[in-house]
């Protein structure tokens, strides 16, 4: 089982991806796809007229502050252009994709956390009114379900809360609790970089190894949003998982590149 | 098995559609719903300046011009904030829900038309890039795999046509479509009217009681989409389908009231 989780920022080639992806399914091979959205969201929230909002947390981890507003708005581009979008274009390459979020069938499952702590001006204060979370619990008895009648999964937050609320999780970790839960051979990181730099946005400055017991240590040199992939790595490999890659997704065979060994390896 | 279609326009109580539900669901009942989500995508797609665009067919139904702009709107609210939405309502209500959506194992199945005769002005025109369809096929396979594994199915369109591409399709007849497919006891299409109305808005006018050899005769009492309600009941009815039930889904308990013989009956 592999899972590969691909970015929502500019540059993704959500075709490229899924041609690789339906390529290997049909090949005999079982993948799930994890998915993000945030670039997209953005855009919509900005011409919706509720800008998103990102606040940085003390411990320097920026995220979207997540009202009910933009938790709706968040759902319409994940859960519909999103999701919809790449099982459509597998349901085009002969996939029987089925989207889901982790509210379907509380797929993937958190505490609901209401408040942030939040660094604005120097100064931390705690936002509340949050729908946000970390993925803890993964019903594998419904993508097992799936996957056994030979559906391809392509999952995607929010997640729900123990109490049934949308709550937005990071997709990376939630691939990586995934990963973790299906006892996958290799969780698959995909966005619009080689993998992770050592001078970003430097490519030529990509490291090409991380050993898995000092993921860690990487974490410096991660930026924005590569800090939650890293995180997720560590996570992952703490539970288990053999190989976690970093890859690029703009071109290409995302998927297979990756399995080859480009990008970030971290093992 | 009962088949319940909520619609999409101003004034149905989406609170109240759950809540019945889900008491029913725990009581031991077997339910699928079915939805909409027109009205919202209406409020979308004017916010995000791609006003919706609506044509009349030389026989006299309306329906809505889906260029591939229009829709991933109608993705977004459809599969995206109104699915997740009921989604969450049942998750919070303790109902163990799955929303998905033709596309999604291709549940609902049908041809692609490409262009649509539409009336303007008096003349016919053929108005090309169109993304409709209507159901012809169903997957019972996936709906039973999940009913079997004690999820509740929450479905809406866009469709799946033959080759894989989205098609928005009649919710209220792929609703009868399914009806059929399942051998389903009840079909319920709930909107924000009493039923079928003999002289529109009059709620006093409420047709009670519809043979069921003689469903067409009443299209000509129904007005814009109810037409599709209509249309719908007589295929449902024609399919094997005992009962269909026009109801309304404003307030109290809409299906029980339905199932109680309130609203108009098709039988």
């Amino acid at each position: 089982m592999i899972v590969v989780k691909v970015g929502g920022s500019a540059g993704i080639d959500y075709d490229a991806v899924c041609a690789d992806l339906a390529a290997r399914w049909k090949a005999g091979e079982r993948l799930i796809l994890v998915h993000g959205g945030s670039g997209e969201t953005n855009r919509v929230a900005e011409a919706l007229g509720h800008p998103p909002r990102f606040v940085t947390s003390p411990s320097g981890y920026t995220s979207r502050f997540t009202d009910r507003e933009t938790l709706e708005i968040f759902e319409m581009v994940y859960c519909g252009k999103i999701n919809k979008g790449i099982v459509e274009r597998l349901q085009r390459l002969g996939v029987n994709a089925v989207g889901l979020s982790g509210l379907d069938g509380r797929i993937f499952e958190g505490r609901h956390k209401d408040s942030v702590r939040a660094v604005e001006n120097g100064k931390t204060r705690v936002l509340r009114g949050d729908h946000t979370g970390t993925v803890e619990r993964v019903n594998t008895d419904l993508i097992e379900l799936l996957l056994g009648a030979g559906y391809l999964p392509v999952l995607t937050p929010p997640a729900s809360s123990y109490e049934g609320v949308a709550i937005n999780v990071d997709g990376d970790r939630a691939a990586a609790a995934l990963a973790v839960a299906l006892k996958a051979e290799a969780l698959l990181l995909l966005s619009n970089v080689p993998g992770l730099l050592r001078t970003y946005p430097d490519e030529s400055s990509l490291i090409r190894q991380i050993p898995a017991n000092d993921v860690e240590t990487y974490l410096e040199f991660a930026q924005d949003r590569m800090k939650k992939k890293v995180l997720g790595a560590a996570e992952a490999v703490a539970g288990g998982v053999q190989r976690v890659i970093f890859g690029d997704a703009r071109a290409g065979q995302p998927i297979t590149a990756a399995l080859s060994g480009a990008g970030t390896v971290v093992s």
